[in-house]
């Protein structure tokens, strides 16, 4: 399996033909020239505006923050349903970015984990109640109290809302960070802390094992992750695809098998009779509302379908579907602290990587055209290194 | 908690004002004078058709099966779906009946586990492949190659469909029979053969324990087993019906709480907000398409919603009312002919019965219209035995 499909560093700006020559000028507004913790960060100001570089602020160090110079920061579905505003109206100026590693440059004097110089990651959340039996049961992502996301959440310990990892700096409470090795590949190791602990989650609760037959639906940031972490597993592994365009990518990264289908309800599933109560796992990153009656009968007795792209509604489910052989639906959320921690120790121990394009902070904009148009591959990670740098 | 709530022998001849005064008269054409085996039978001749007398043949016993002489059958839901064509069209004349216990007249020369003069329950299925993974897991239910269902049901033995319970006589494959102690109430054991297993399997495959919040939604024929199940493995049950008049009947099955509420989208649940996450375990026996919104909040981390009662269309199910508290839906077959043993003998043991309004053959119609209408109190079943005598 190729461990890089695209090597070569930097999108070809031919295929970002909306990129900013530079970065759009900074909203005079927005800089609070009194703060010494000043960060260049690449937001929007408002819902569906372009990402251009602002100035926000970062907070002082609480005994138990840790402040991040970050490195890589990976490019997500969500980041985009988010300024679009198709997942609800948000609050703005909004800087995306929730998966993401940097280099520790100072810790609170309650911090045990880090010390500067470390390098670190930071998933999709920042707090949490810390107190309830979800939080006390290292499932902070089900905080019952609600956790603190990254950025565009409410932020108990700032001012405004939270502002993510599309910045050159960022402070977060400790028990939000994760330890990333230092021989890590910092780039490929930012998807982890979204896409990466996204699928990984659910193949642990729901026990995916070796020699089980697993279908990933949609190979873009997230389905490629699951695909290799599947693979890894040992399961016999099948892609749904809509890109037909996939299918040698998917076999290189260890697909079984690859299925190109349309997720139209006029169109049946090629070969899907042949795929009778095949699948124990089946897996869907399909990130709109979809239908799920043309997967129900792939499903074989005790299979579970996971939905992790999905927040909208799924339809075609019925109680016939599911009770015959037994199906599970069902969904599940990121993963807690301690699992994020085991998911990028499992992957950078065993070189289980996303295969990334580097983007400029000035080349974002064109990125979330081409993820929306199935154009990356597979996952979009910024370089705010050698942005700084 | 009273054990029989409702005894009196037979349902109230003021309550089934529709009941005959006789059977219908037989239908001559379905009279074959000829055989040696006819059968009196309760059925319908065409859908929707009223239940009249009738005659019907059984097949010659072949060296694994069991004749029975049909005691006591319960009326199901699902009967009166099937009559009314509302689970799509089927055969008639169709004799209902899927849970029914009786007394072994005859065995063919392979059976082991019976004598005549045992007494014998039967449930939803009397065949299966007996060779496709779930047959040899003893989840016949699920059998690959399709259950034959107890009626309606091309019958792999037999001429034409199947034909059930609603009968004085059947012939069933051992493998499909199970064994009614000798001291039982064997009323009152008829309908553990579907409601009672079919609320009990999923219990025990998704480990309703106790000290856990279970909650059922409807009280009907399926609801109330489910109650006095969950009872009597230590959970904490709430009982969500839209009969306020139920309430009482809960409470005296030991439901710790009773919601009352009304299936329509633009009323809330009452109390929803107090009950958020809080069931480890729902299970829901309402048998039309419905819609689960309302319920998912009340869902706790990694709590399972149950569906049992309908095949149709389950809506309201969101991506992210899933994944937030990691929640699952899903659904259950009645139970395999291992647990439909196990059961009816747990229930034996234990003394878990359904509360039963008897009636005569010629009550069926009315019998109908009043599961129609929720006034069973909780579920029919046809004597007979004294039909016969």
């Amino acid at each position: 399996m190729s461990d890089t499909l695209f090597p070569g560093k930097y999108a070809d700006a031919a295929q970002t033909d909306l990129a900013h020559a530079d970065p759009a000028p900074v909203d005079p507004a927005l800089i609070d020239p009194t703060h010494s913790a000043h960060t260049r960060a690449y937001g929007a100001i408002h819902s569906n505006g372009p990402i251009g570089a602002m100035t926000i602020e970062r907070r002082a160090l609480l005994p138990d923050d840790v402040a991040i110079d970050v490195l890589y920061c990976g490019v997500c579905h969500s980041d985009i349903h988010m300024i679009r505003g198709e997942w609800g109206e948000q609050p703005f100026p909004m800087v995306p970015g929730h998966e993401f590693v940097g280099r520790v440059t100072a810790v609170g004097h309650a911090v045990t984990r880090f010390v500067p110089g470390d390098f670190a990651g930071v998933g999709c959340m920042v707090d949490s109640c810390g107190a309830c039996d979800n939080c006390n049961a290292g499932l902070e992502q089900y905080c019952t109290a609600g956790a603190t996301l990254t950025y565009a959440s409410p932020d108990p310990r700032g001012a405004g809302p939270t502002l993510g990892g599309y910045s050159e700096r960022i402070v977060v409470r400790e028990r939000f960070v994760v330890k990333v090795p230092k021989d890590a590949d910092l780039a490929r190791t930012a998807p982890l802390l979204c896409s990466g602990v996204t699928t990984f989650s659910p193949m642990q609760h729901w026990r995916l094992g070796s020699g089980q037959r697993f279908a990933v639906i949609g190979l873009g940031g997230l389905g490629h992750m699951a695909l290799k972490l599947a693979v890894h597993r040992g399961a016999e592994a099948t892609v749904f695809t809509t890109s037909a365009d996939k299918a040698n990518d998917a076999y290189a990264m260890g697909a079984h098998d690859v299925v190109v289908w349309q997720p139209a309800a006029s169109l049946p599933i090629p070969h899907a009779q042949d795929m009778a109560n095949r699948f124990d796992f089946l897996l869907s990153t399909i990130p709109s509302p979809f239908d799920l009656a043309p997967f129900l009968p792939l499903i074989r007795r005790d299979g579970t379908f996971v939905n992790v792209g999905a927040p909208g509604t799924i339809g075609g489910v019925t109680g016939a579907g599911l009770w015959n052989q037994r199906r599970s639906l069902v969904a599940s959320c990121i993963g807690g602290m301690p699992e994020t921690q085991e998911l990028v120790d499992y992957c950078c121990t065993n070189a289980i990587h996303p295969e990334i394009e580097l983007i400029r902070p000035n080349q974002i904009d064109a990125a979330y055209l081409r993820v929306e148009n199935k154009h990356v591959r597979y996952r979009f990670v910024i370089d705010l290194a050698s942005a700084r740098a």
